[in-house]
């Protein structure tokens, strides 16, 4: 069984496939990539485990397979590796007409798409998700990036995929707080679309066990609420796109704070919901109750971090570094309720670094 | 008295303005980016003589002016080159709103445009061209690249500037060895597109004086005719542009083997447009006064040039190489006539080595 969900972009419209049998990925493949020739680009974690046996696979199929293994983690996200990429292909012969496909998690896919989005100035890119983070966010969008010495994601392209395959079965080989931080921004759709969706989840994470269905479904809805968001403002340049960065001003300030060492991007993007959800209550967007709840839920899903000794002002700082940050006032995407956000309005930065003191402590 | 060539993309239409008026420049620049923040790139060899009188009248039009000096030459269009742009841009708070204007020949244009299509997933752009290459050629088409260590121009994408501004006033700074190689492609446009301009072109190479309205002359018409070409195949996925790369085949050869030291790109392109024409010749598709026309033409422009010993075996392995090539058999645009070029067929490996024997001898 597959579902699909249409990404309906203007510019290039795709689908994402949720389904175990590798026929439905190689026969996409087929489609778009003619010349049967792949680069593979993965990471040294997922390549231990899936490489050998995926490679394998699709040249059952047909194809002519290369692939590049990149170091795990947000480390592996930068220009030197890049660079070796782009050395990598040339010698394995890829050329125009080649696709790169990236198994792995949201740093493969961001690697892979720029790659792929600047590799001879372009050339077709899929995606097959590895993580749950990756299964139910950061492969719908089109963003690609690698990060500069100087911050996370400067140099980058909106560069959409051909087609994205999503296999649950990858989901298995996670460990638990991978699993955990991937739930993070599935729960940031209920926050701030979906009441019926807050219930859902809060019901699942007090099972002890989520089962195959379950996970399908919730990447089936992220998808799905991603896409609809995305279709809005492809290139974000309508606003539209601002509201999925619900929890992410505090989040991203955290990570390079912590030097994208100490927490997973799930992890930060939790507290800065809870933070965010604080915030919304302090003026007054929200009531009380709101905060509850978006509290009790990451609670259930494992999210709730006490987090060490932070300076507020660097925090701050770092907040307003931000490249979403357009004017001098800081951003916040806002709670009134679950299921319904708040957009648009600049916070003064005292009532952020009260609201931040209070936080922290 | 102003110039305009329109290029009617359908993604992204711009205008190029040949003017000697400042106003011109930063008028058009207020149209485009409101913010009037302006991240200048420009090379070591242009900043000395223009950079700091440029960055001034560009302030007194009410700009915030921030710069970027990259080596000049060939060798300041690389990966690390680029990284470094990132971090001063970053530190200079270049933000999503800014402007990246590209003050230089055609390693600034292609650099900076590089550097503007993924600097935060892309800012506006626009070029002030300073060598007639630069003007005629490159700032026509929206490619962008830099090289990697494997080849030239492998990471780059399709990336239209917002304008264009052409003050020959900066070629009176150019050398004579650099202006003649800039003649190159006019002389390819002539020589694929129109027999008037062929003829135009003759006389006025005979003269001892070229002055500048003939200049903007030839500007205007280079512009016009890859402007044209372009609006037809904006991202080269239908093969229409090929026809530009008429003596590229050879010249991208050439280059790589001389490691982009012996010969400008305009001088390679000359030879390569000699070679072209004589292989056109070979396979019976024009006639012999074809070549003799072409000759007399190059040799008038100063830009016919003895090459020294080459290896046949190895300039045949660097075209095959060559990321146009899309499949096993070599490409060549080729002559019919003056003013009526051939794209589209593959020449064997056996005809164009004995041909390049004969032409390096």
């Amino acid at each position: 069984m597959k579902k699909q969900i249409k990404v309906a972009l203007k510019t290039a419209p795709y689908k994402i496939t949720i389904s175990k049998n590798i026929k439905d990925l190689t026969d996409a493949l087929s489609g778009v990539n003619k010349s049967k020739k792949l680069f593979i680009i993965s990471d040294s974690n997922v390549a231990k485990l899936y490489l050998k046996n995926f490679c394998f696979q699709i040249s059952c199929a047909g194809f002519s397979v290369k692939s590049a293994v990149i170091p795990a983690g947000e480390r592996g996200k930068n220009i030197e590796v890049l660079s070796r990429l782009y050395d990598k292909a040339l010698k394995d012969g890829i050329d125009r007409k080649s696709c790169v496909l990236a198994l792995g998690g949201g740093v493969v896919g961001d690697i892979a798409g720029f790659f792929a989005a600047t590799y001879m100035r372009g050339i077709k890119f899929v995606q097959v998700p590895t993580t749950l983070l990756a299964m139910t966010d950061s492969c719908v969008g089109g963003k690609t990036a690698v990060n500069v010495s100087g911050g996370k994601n400067i140099a980058g392209a909106f560069y959409q995929p051909s087609f994205v395959w999503i296999n649950s079965s990858y989901l298995s080989s996670l460990d638990q707080r991978q699993l955990k931080a991937g739930f993070a921004e599935i729960i940031k759709y209920a926050f701030i679309f979906d009441k019926n969706f807050y219930d859902y989840l809060l019901k699942l994470f007090k099972n002890a066990f989520i089962g195959e269905k379950d996970f399908e479904y919730i990447i089936y809805k992220s998808c799905f609420f991603k896409a609809r968001v995305v279709e809005k403002d492809e290139f974000e340049t309508k606003g539209l796109r601002e509201v999925l960065n619900f929890g992410h001003t505090f989040a991203h300030a955290l990570e390079t704070y912590t030097q994208y060492k100490k927490y997973l991007h799930g992890e930060a993007v939790a507290v800065g919901m809870l933070f965010a959800a604080k915030l919304s209550f302090a003026l007054k967007i929200c009531p009380k109750e709101t905060c509850v709840k978006v509290e009790e839920l990451l609670n259930e899903a494992g999210l709730i971090f006490k987090l060490g000794a932070l300076n507020v002002e660097r925090l701050v700082n770092l907040m307003k570094k931000d490249k979403k940050s357009i004017s001098s006032k800081l951003r916040f995407v806002l709670l009134k309720d679950i299921g319904k956000f708040q957009t648009g309005a600049g916070v003064s930065d005292a009532v952020v670094k009260s609201e931040l003191c209070r936080f922290l402590n």
